[in-house]
C-alpha cells in the first residue's frame, strides 16, 4: 500500500482514455492570441483599461517609489513599470495602456535613450500608450488650492504636448478621497477633458447608485457655468483594481488562465466562466452595453508581461465563448463609447465630500492632518505666483537659478497623499526637503529680479547684481535677522515690498527689530507712522526651538518688538521704505509704542478703526464684533475646543490620518475663562488670549481693515493622557443659520452645504460630527435674514457647522493609532532639537468678518486674494542716498495708470521656455455673488504689460496644450432635461488689436504671449 | 514654525551651492553601462553568475510553479523567469544567465514560438544563457538511485543536445542536502563536466574550510577510479543567494543603485563601496583572485531586467572604481579561470554526507522521509528498466503508449525536494499522480509489448495485439484481479513471467489466490511444486483499505492463498506458466499447503534451505541467523524502537521533514515479547511476528537463497500522546565493528563510514544518532574479522551503527512539528476512505544475509540487482493450447546460449526516437571488492542482441551528448600530489568488427547502436 500515495482514480483514467497527460516530448506550439476585435455592437462590451496607479510619494517617497528602493516599505518601483511596459506593449499592437503621472512619466523619459524614445513616441501615437490626466501627480481635491491644481496640471501637459504633441482626453481621478466640483468644472471640462474618472464616493452614495445604475452621471460642478462645464464622470463600482481573481501582478494569487493542455490544472473553461460572471454582475448597475475593468493597482505592472498575458488569453478566450466581448481600451474610447450610445444620463451637481468607505469612517481627518506642512505648502503657493511675476518681469535666465524646482516640489505635494497629511512621516519629510530646495532656489531668483527690475543704472544689471537681498520665510515666529541686526551707521534697513495682486494695495508690515525708536520713511522719503509691539514669549519661545531645529543654528539676537507699518504698493509693482536708527527729520508720521489697556469695565471693546471687538473682562473671552462701518453688529462668542479621537477600544475603526472619528464624548472646552492681554495702538489693537500652555491666540484688529486677524498657535497637543486629540476653534454668533453654511471648492466657487443631508440620497447620520465636516481651503461662511458670519482660512482645513449659528474649524490633530487606510502610522508629528523632541505646534491664522447679508463676498473674495499673495519682503542694507541714485523706489511693471478690475486676480504670469509667456486672468465671483461685481469685467492687455509689447496672443485650454477656438465638447443628454441649457455670461475672443479680455463670471482665460 | 517641518539645513545648502537637487526638467540622457570588459587579470575578479532556483515542484507543483498559480503559497512562475529573461539578454550581449532544471526549460519551449526560438538559439550560441546540470531536475543526492539519477540527466541533456547542439559543462547542485561521490564522479566527472557547484555542507566542515581556503577542492569520488574521475568542486561560502544587500528581484528591500544626479539619495559610492567590501571578504577565504557570487535565489528573475540593470550598473561602476573587477559571468567561465591559475587544490574524498547546516540540525530526517512515496518511486525505477527493455525490443510506436510520461515523471521526482519527502502534502500527491499516469502508460507498453515479442505468427502482431494482459502494481497488497479471479473452464491462468536482467535468474512467484488446488505447469507443460501460504489478516485489512484509498473501488473477492512458486527466466527474456484448475496430469510437482509449525523447543530454527534463522520460543525474538553454506553463524538481534522526535519544547529546532532531531531519550523498544507465528513448507518458511499493533513482520526464507527477506508493515506511527515518532529496526550481531560500518552511495559504491569521524575536519558531535545517519539506497553492512553482515533494502532509508555490532534502518516518520526548513507542514502522512483518515502505513522489504569475511560483495551485488530489477509478472486467461500455438513460452532476446558476466548488469536499453539504440553496460564491482568478479569483464554486443545486426556503435558520455573519444578533460594539480595517479582499469576501444564491450570495476559504459 505504499506504492500511490494519493492517485485519483479518475486522473488515471483521463489518461488512459487518450487525453495527453504529461509533457509530450514533442514541441507544442505557440497559440496566438486573438485581441485585437475591438468594440462589438449587440455585446456587453468588458472595456480592459491596464494602469498602475502610482502614487507620488506615500509609504515612501517619490524616489524611491521611482527607483524602487525602501521596498521592505513597500514593494514599488515605478522604473520597472515603465520599463516592462514598453516591451509589452510592443509584443503585441493591441495592448493599450494608460498612464497618469508625469512626475514619474518624466523621471523615466529623461533617462532613456533615442531607440527607446522613439518606441514610445510610436506606442504614443499609435494609441497603445495614451496619457490621462497627465498633471505632475493625481492632485487631492480637497486639499489643494485651485492655482496649484491648475500648475501642476500645466506642468504635465506642458511636457506631454511638447514630447509626444498629444492631448490627455480623460480626468483619471481614481484615489482622490472625495471629489471637488472644481476638479469637475475647471480641471475637468474647461481642460478640454471628455470624461472623469474616481473610485472613491460616499459608500452610501455608491449603493445607492448602484440600484439606480447612476455611478455614471453627467456632473456639472459650476452653478455659474451650468451645462456649458458639464463633465462625462464615471464612478467605479468597486474601487479602481479588477473584479476579484483578475489581479494579475508577479506574485498575485489569481488563477492564471492555464491553457496548455499537456500541463496540469487546465482551466480556460473556469476563468472564461468567471470572467462573464463578474462581467454579468457590473453590466446590473451600469447604463449602456459598456463597462470598464480597471486592469491595475497600486504600483501594479512592475513586470507588465505578467498582467498582459493573462489579459491576452482572457480576451482570446472570452471572445471565442462568445458570452460577452472582451477588448483593450482606455477611459477615452470607452467614453466614446458611451457617447456613441446616445442615451440619457442622471444629472449631479456640486461635489462628492465628504467621503466615507463605510459607517463611521469619514475621511474628514485629513482635511486637517498635518497642518504645518498644508500651511507651508500654501505659503509656498503664493510665493510661486509672485517669483514667477519676478522671473518673467526680470528676464528668463537659463543659466541661472529658476523657479522650475519650486514648482516641481509644488506639483509634487498636490498629490493625494501629500497635501493631505497621508504619507509617512518620512515622505513628509521629503516631500518638506523638496519645498524648501525649491523654495530657496526661487528665494535666489527673488533675489536676483528685484534690483534688476529696478534698476535706474543704464543697461541690465540683471546678469551681476551687486545688491544682496534677503527674505525671511520664519517671519511668522519673529526670526528674520537682517532686521535684528543693527543698522549699521549711515546705513538704513532697506525694505522692498513687492505686490503680486492687479491692485495697488494698502497693507501692514509687521517686522522684529531689537529695539525701538527707529524712523520709517516711505519711497518718497517721507517719514511714515509705526508702531512697536512687544514680542510675546510664547512666540520668543517658538523662535528660539524652532529656528533651532529647522536651521540648526541658535538665533544670534532676541527681537523685542514688532515693528509695525503700513505700505502702500501699486499693482504688480514694489515699494521701498527705508527704516533709520532715530536722528531722520521727515515729521509727519510718529513712531508709537502699544499701550497695555487696563481692563476697567465689564466688557471691553477693542480696535483702532471700524471693525471692532468686544470682550467680557470676567471672562475674557469675546462677546460681540462690530462693523461698524457696514452697520452690522453679532453677538459672537469664540472657544478652543478638542474631540477625543476614536481608538484603542474594541472598536476597530480609529481616528487617523485619513478619518475623523470623534470618540462619541461632546468636544472638551479648553477654558471658560482666559487670560486677556490687551495692546492698544494707532495702527494696530491686538488681544493676547493664552487659552491653555499649548493654545495661545493673538487677534489683531488694524486701523483700516474690516475683519479681525486671528493668529492661533497650537501645540503641542499632549496625548500622554492616552487620547489623541482634534484641536477646534468654534464660532459661535447669535444667527439663525437653518442647518447652512457655505465652504469653498479648492478655493473658488463657494458651494451650500446643509447639516445631515446630502442631495444626492437620503443620509443615514452615523457621523454627526464627522460626517458634517467639509473641506475648507478659501473660507467658510453663513448668514441669516440680515448679515453674514465669514472666515477665511491661510490654508487647507476641515471645518463644519454643527448647531446652527456656529462655525468650526479643525486647527490641529495629533493621535495615537493609525485608521487602517494604509498609512501605517499614527497621525502624530513631533518636533526635536537634538534629542529633545516634542508634539508639533502650528501657528497660523485666520481671518473673521461680519456683513450685510450679500455684501460678504466682496470681503472674502478681495480678502481672499491678500491672504493668498502676501506682501513679498526683501531685505537689505544700504546708505538712502545711494539707494535712490541706483533703484527706483516705487514702480509696477504695468501702465502706471492702470490696474486690473476688482474683479479679475491674474493668477498665472509666467515666461515659458519655448519664448512665449502664460498669462491666466481669473473672474473672482460667481454668477450673482456681488450685485455689482458678478458681471463682465475688461482686462487691457496692453495696459496690463506696460512698455512690453504684444505681439501675439493666442488662447488656450486651461493647461496651454490646445488652442481654445480647436477644443471640442462632447455632447451629452441629461435625464429629464429637453430643452437647451442656458449660456453662461462669458467674454468673447480677444480683438488682436485692441487686445482687451472680457471675462464673465468665475471665467478663467489662459493665453500664451508673445512679445 | 509650521513652515518646514523637517529640513536639514544641508540639503538646502547643497542645492543652494549648485548641485542638481530636483527634475530639471531638461531631457537627461541615457548612461550606457559598459559591462563588457570580462576577465581582468592582477585584480581580484567578482564572477556575477545570473540564476534562477526554480525547484521541480515544492511548495507548489511542478506546474504551478511553472505557470504561476497557487501563489498565495510561494509568488513563483518560472514561465515569467523565462519569458522575462529573453528581453533582457538582448538588451546587452554581454549579460548572462545560466538555466539547470529542463523539466521547466522544455514546458517554456514547447511554448514559444519559431522568432523566440531563434532569438533563444543565438542566446545560447553566444554563451549568453548558458545551460548548466542539464538534468530533467536538480536531483537529490542521498535519496536517488544512480540509474535514476542518469536517467533524468539523460532526458535534459538529449533535449539540449538535440535543441541547441550544446553540452552543458559544470554541474549544478546548489540545493541539495549533502552531496554524494557518484554525483561527484559519475554525475560529474564521467559526465564531461569541468566543474561541480553547491551550497550545503555541513556547517563545521564550512567553517574549516573557509579558515583553510579549501571551499574549492578537487574531488575524487571513485575509490576505483582515483584521479581519473576527479572533478573541480566550488561549494560556495554562504548560500547560493548573493552576498547581502544584493538581491535584486523585484519588491526585494535590497538598495538599489540610484546613479541618476536628478534625483534624491544618489549612492554609487556607498553601493561600490559595499560591493568592494563584500568582495574582499569573500577573497579572504578563496584561493586565486576569482570569486564567484551566485546572483539570484529560489524562483528569482521573474521579472529579469530588475536584476540586470542593478548589476549592469554595480559592473560600471565597480570596475569604474578599480579596486576589484566585476563581470557577468557562468560557472564554466569561472572554472577556467581557476584551471588558468595553475594552482594546486585541496584533495577531497569520500562525499558530504551528512549534511547540517547548524548545531542539533543534521538533515538526516530527509534519507528515510515519505517511505512509501520513495519505496513506489524505486518500484518504478525499476519497472522503467524493464519496460524500456520491452518497448525496444517490441520496437517504438511513435502514436501508441510509450514509456516518455513515466521517464518524464520519474525526472521529476528525483528532484531534491521530491524523493526527499521534502514537498509539502499536495505537491507529493501531484509527484504521486505523475508517476501513477506514466506507470499506466508504461503498463500499457509492457502489455503490448510482451505477447507482439513472442507471437508465432507471420508478421508483426504488434500493431493490433488480439492479447489482453493485466499487471498488479498492488500485489504487495495481496489485490491482484486477474489471479483472484475464478479462472474460466478449459481455460488457464497465464503468468508471463519477465526477467529484465542479464542473467538468467531463479526466482520466486508470489500470486493472491481465492482457493487452494491449482496446478502450476512451467513453459513446457511441466508441473512444478507450488505451496500455498494464508494470506495474513494484517495484509488482507489493508488490502480492503489501501485499494478502496487507491482505485476508488472495493475488491470484490479476498483471496485466502498465495501461491508460491518457483520460477526459471532466461536472461532479459522471459518464461510461461500456466495456473490451472486441479484435475492437469503432469505429475513431476506437487502443491503444498503450508504448516504451522509448533514452538516446541526453547530455540526454533526456521528455513527449508541453507540459510537458517532461529528464534526464542520465548520472547518471539530472532537469536541467530546462520548461512550453512558460506559456513557463517552468528548471534544476532532484531527488533523495532522509536526515537521521540524533538518539536514542541522551548528549543526552536524540530525534527521534521529534513531533520532528524530525537528528542534526548534513548529509543523506545517496541516490544520484548513478540507473538510468534511460523509456517513452513517446501519453498519457503515464513515467520509471522506481530510487535504491536502497528509493526508487523513477516521473515521469508526460501530454500534455494542465502538471505531472509523480512517484510516490515510499520503505520498508522500513533501521535496521539503528542510525540512524533521515527521508527527503526536495529539489528544487533555479536561483531567487533570498530565504530565502523559501510553504505553505499546511490546505490552504487560503498563508503566506509566511522561513527562520531569525519576524515575532513574534528567532529564536533552534538546528535550522536543523528548526526551518525547516512542516506541508503542499495544496502549497508558491518564485518569483523572473520564475517559480514549485510542489508540490502528496496527503497532509500536512513541507516547507522550507533554501536558496535550494531546496524539500524530508519523505517518510517510521523511528526507533529514543522522543522522550519521551508516546507511548513508537519511530515504528517495520512491516508483516507472517505471521511475516514489514518496515519499512513508502509510496507517494505529488506534482506539480510551473513557471510565470510570478503564473500558479502558477491551476495550484495547480485541480490541488489534482484532486488532492483524483481520479475515482471503479466496475467491473462487463455487455454493452454491455444496459447502455445500463438506464442513462445521460454524466450531470451540475446543468443540462447548467451548472459552477461556476473559483474555486469544492463542497466539501460532504450529505442530513441533518433533511431538508434541506447545502451548501457555497468560493471558492478568495486576494485577490490571481490578477489574474482572485481577484473575486467567482457561482453558480446553481438550475442547480446542475438539475431538483431548492429549496424554502428557509438561510445558516448554517460548522457550520450558527446562521444567519448572527444571528451576533454581538465588538468588539475592537488596539494601535495607530485607524482602522477595510477591509472584504473578500464576497458579499451570497442572493436567495430569483434564487438566485445570490456569494462574495468565500476565502470559504466554508454553507447548509441544503430541495427
Amino acid at each position: 500500500m505504499e506504492r500511490l500515495v494519493v492517485v485519483s482514480t479518475i486522473s488515471v483514467l483521463v489518461c488512459v482514455f487518450g487525453v495527453v497527460c504529461g509533457l509530450s516530448g514533442v514541441d507544442g506550439s505557440e497559440i496566438r492570441y486573438s485581441t485585437g476585435r475591438g468594440i462589438v455592437e449587440g455585446k456587453l462590451n468588458v472595456h480592459l483599461v491596464p494602469h498602475s496607479h502610482d502614487d507620488v510619494g506615500w509609504l515612501k517617497t517619490i524616489d524611491q517609489y521611482y527607483v524602487g528602493s525602501n521596498n521592505s516599505i513597500q514593494g514599488a518601483c515605478v522604473r520597472n513599470v515603465l520599463d516592462s511596459l514598453v516591451t509589452a506593449l510592443r509584443r503585441d499592437s493591441n495592448r493599450k495602456f494608460v498612464f497618469a503621472e508625469q512626475a514619474f512619466f518624466q523621471r523615466w523619459w529623461t533617462e532613456q535613450n533615442v531607440e527607446t524614445k522613439q518606441e514610445v513616441r510610436k506606442l504614443v501615437d499609435s494609441g497603445q500608450l495614451e496619457f490621462i490626466n497627465g498633471g505632475w501627480c493625481m492632485h487631492d481635491e480637497a486639499t489643494c488650492h485651485y492655482v496649484d491644481m491648475i500648475d501642476q496640471t500645466t506642468l504635465g501637459h506642458r511636457l506631454i504636448k511638447q514630447q509626444f504633441n498629444k492631448i490627455p482626453r480623460a480626468g483619471w481621478q481614481i484615489d482622490p478621497f472625495g471629489h471637488s466640483a472644481v476638479q469637475a468644472y475647471l480641471l475637468g471640462a474647461e481642460l478640454g477633458f471628455d470624461s472623469l474618472h474616481f473610485a472613491r464616493i460616499d459608500y452610501q452614495d455608491r449603493a445607492k447608485r448602484k440600484v439606480d445604475k447612476s455611478l455614471e452621471v453627467i456632473w456639472r460642478g459650476s452653478k455659474t457655468f451650468g451645462s456649458d462645464s458639464q463633465i462625462f464622470t464615471n464612478a467605479f463600482p468597486v474601487h479602481y483594481s479588477p473584479p476579484d481573481g483578475f489581479h494579475f501582478e508577479v506574485n498575485d494569487d489569481s488563477l492564471p488562465v492555464q491553457d496548455n493542455p499537456l500541463l496540469f490544472d487546465y482551466n480556460v473553461e473556469q476563468r472564461v466562466h468567471d470572467f462573464v460572471e463578474a462581467a454579468l454582475t457590473q453590466a446590473n448597475v451600469t447604463r449602456t452595453n459598456h463597462i470598464m475593468w480597471t486592469m491595475g493597482d497600486d504600483f501594479q505592472y512592475q513586470y507588465s508581461e505578467s498582467w498582459f498575458k493573462q489579459m491576452d488569453k482572457l480576451i482570446h478566450y472570452v471572445n471565442k465563448d462568445g458570452r460577452v466581448n472582451a477588448l483593450y481600451s482606455t477611459p477615452s474610447i470607452y467614453t466614446d463609447a458611451k457617447n456613441a450610445a446616445n442615451i440619457s444620463w442622471p444629472l449631479k451637481t456640486d461635489d462628492y465630500f465628504p467621503y466615507a468607505d463605510r459607517e463611521d469612517a469619514y475621511w474628514t481627518g485629513f482635511f486637517t492632518s498635518r497642518p504645518a506642512f498644508k500651511g507651508y505648502i500654501r505659503m509656498l503657493s503664493g510665493y510661486y505666483v509672485a517669483a514667477r511675476q519676478l522671473e518673467y518681469l526680470a528676464g528668463w535666465r537659463s543659466s541661472g537659478p529658476n523657479t522650475f524646482s519650486l514648482g516641481d516640489a509644488l506639483g509634487i505635494v498636490q498629490h493625494h497623499d501629500a497635501v493631505t497629511g497621508t504619507a509617512k512621516q518620512h515622505t513628509t519629510n521629503d516631500y518638506a526637503k523638496r519645498l524648501a530646495i525649491g523654495a530657496s532656489e526661487a528665494e535666489m531668483v527673488v533675489n536676483l529680479a528685484l534690483p534688476c527690475l529696478t534698476s535706474l543704472k543704464s543697461g541690465k544689471q540683471c546678469a551681476s547684481p551687486s545688491m544682496k537681498f534677503h527674505q525671511c520665510p520664519l517671519l511668522n515666529i519673529s526670526y528674520c535677522p537682517p532686521t535684528e541686526e543693527e543698522i549699521p551707521n549711515g546705513m538704513s534697513l532697506v525694505v522692498v515690498v513687492y505686490n503680486p495682486l492687479g491692485w495697488r494695495r494698502l497693507d501692514i508690515v509687521r517686522i522684529p527689530v531689537t529695539h525701538a525708536g527707529l524712523v520709517v520713511q516711505d519711497s518718497k522719503g517721507n517719514r511714515i507712522d509705526s508702531q512697536y509691539v512687544s514680542v510675546d514669549n510664547r512666540t520668543l519661545n517658538l523662535r528660539s526651538f524652532y529656528a533651532k531645529a529647522y536651521l540648526g543654528v541658535s538665533p544670534k539676537q532676541v527681537p523685542k518688538y514688532w515693528l509695525v507699518f503700513q505700505v502702500s504698493v501699486p499693482p504688480l509693482g514694489q515699494s521701498t521704505y527705508f527704516i533709520s536708527k532715530g536722528s531722520t527729520k521727515g515729521k509727519n508720521g510718529s513712531e508709537s509704542l502699544s499701550v497695555l489697556s487696563a481692563h476697567q469695565n465689564e466688557t471691553i471693546e477693542v480696535g483702532p478703526g471700524d471693525f471692532k471687538m468686544s470682550f467680557s473682562s470676567a471672562t475674557g473671552q469675546l462677546k460681540r464684533v462690530s462693523n461698524y462701518k457696514a452697520g452690522v453688529e453679532i453677538p459672537v462668542q469664540q472657544s478652543y475646543m478638542w474631540y477625543g479621537s476614536s481608538g484603542g477600544d474594541a472598536d476597530p475603526q480609529a481616528s487617523g490620518a485619513y478619518i475623523f472619528r470623534p470618540n462619541g464624548s461632546p468636544p472638551v472646552p479648553i477654558s471658560r475663562k482666559v487670560p486677556l492681554k490687551i495692546v492698544r495702538g494707532p495702527i494696530v489693537d491686538e488681544v493676547y488670549q493664552e487659552f491653555n500652555s499649548w493654545i495661545y491666540q493673538v487677534i489683531r484688529l488694524y486701523k483700516d481693515k474690516e475683519h479681525a486677524e486671528v493668529e492661533y498657535t497650537v501645540g503641542p497637543i499632549p496625548t500622554d493622557d492616552g487620547v489623541g486629540k482634534e484641536v477646534i476653534t468654534r464660532i459661535t454668533a447669535n444667527m439663525v443659520t437653518q442647518k447652512t453654511f457655505y465652504t469653498d471648492s479648492n478655493g473658488r466657487d463657494f458651494i451650500k452645504r446643509v447639516r445631515d443631508y446630502r442631495e444626492d440620497w437620503p443620509l443615514s447620520v452615523n457621523q454627526p460630527v464627522a460626517g458634517n465636516y467639509y473641506p475648507i481651503n478659501l473660507g467658510i461662511f453663513m448668514s441669516d435674514k440680515k448679515s453674514e458670519l465669514s472666515v477665511l482660512v491661510d490654508r487647507a482645513v476641515g471645518g463644519a457647522s454643527i448647531e446652527d449659528g456656529e462655525l468650526e474649524l479643525m486647527l490641529h490633530r495629533r493621535m495615537i493609532y493609525d485608521d487602517s487606510r494604509g498609512v501605517g502610522e499614527a497621525l502624530d508629528e513631533s518636533i526635536c532639537v537634538d534629542d529633545t523632541c516634542e508634539g508639533l505646534a502650528v501657528r497660523g491664522t485666520y481671518y473673521l468678518s461680519v456683513n450685510k447679508l450679500g455684501a460678504g463676498g466682496r470681503w472674502r473674495r478681495m480678502i481672499g486674494q491678500q491672504v493668498y499673495s502676501p506682501l513679498l519682503l526683501a531685505f537689505t542694507h544700504e546708505r538712502v542716498e545711494n539707494w535712490r541714485a541706483s533703484y527706483a523706489t516705487d514702480a509696477t511693471f504695468m501702465d502706471p495708470n492702470y490696474s486690473l478690475p476688482p474683479n479679475i486676480a491674474l493668477i498665472t504670469l509666467q515666461d515659458l521656455d519655448d519664448g512665449t509667456v502664460l498669462l491666466r486672468l481669473a473672474h473672482l465671483y460667481e454668477a450673482g455673488e456681488d450685485a455689482e461685481y458678478s458681471a463682465i469685467a475688461k482686462v487691457e492687455l496692453k495696459k496690463m504689460f506696460g512698455d512690453r509689447s504684444i505681439k501675439g496672443v493666442n488662447e488656450t485650454s486651461l493647461s496651454t496644450n490646445q488652442l481654445k477656438s480647436e477644443m471640442k465638447k462632447m455632447k451629452w443628454k441629461v435625464e429629464g432635461e429637453s430643452r437647451e441649457q442656458p449660456t453662461p455670461l462669458k467674454g468673447g475672443p480677444v480683438d488682436a488689436s485692441s487686445l482687451i479680455v472680457e471675462l464673465g463670471p468665475m471665467e478663467i482665460r489662459t493665453f500664451l504671449l508673445k512679445f
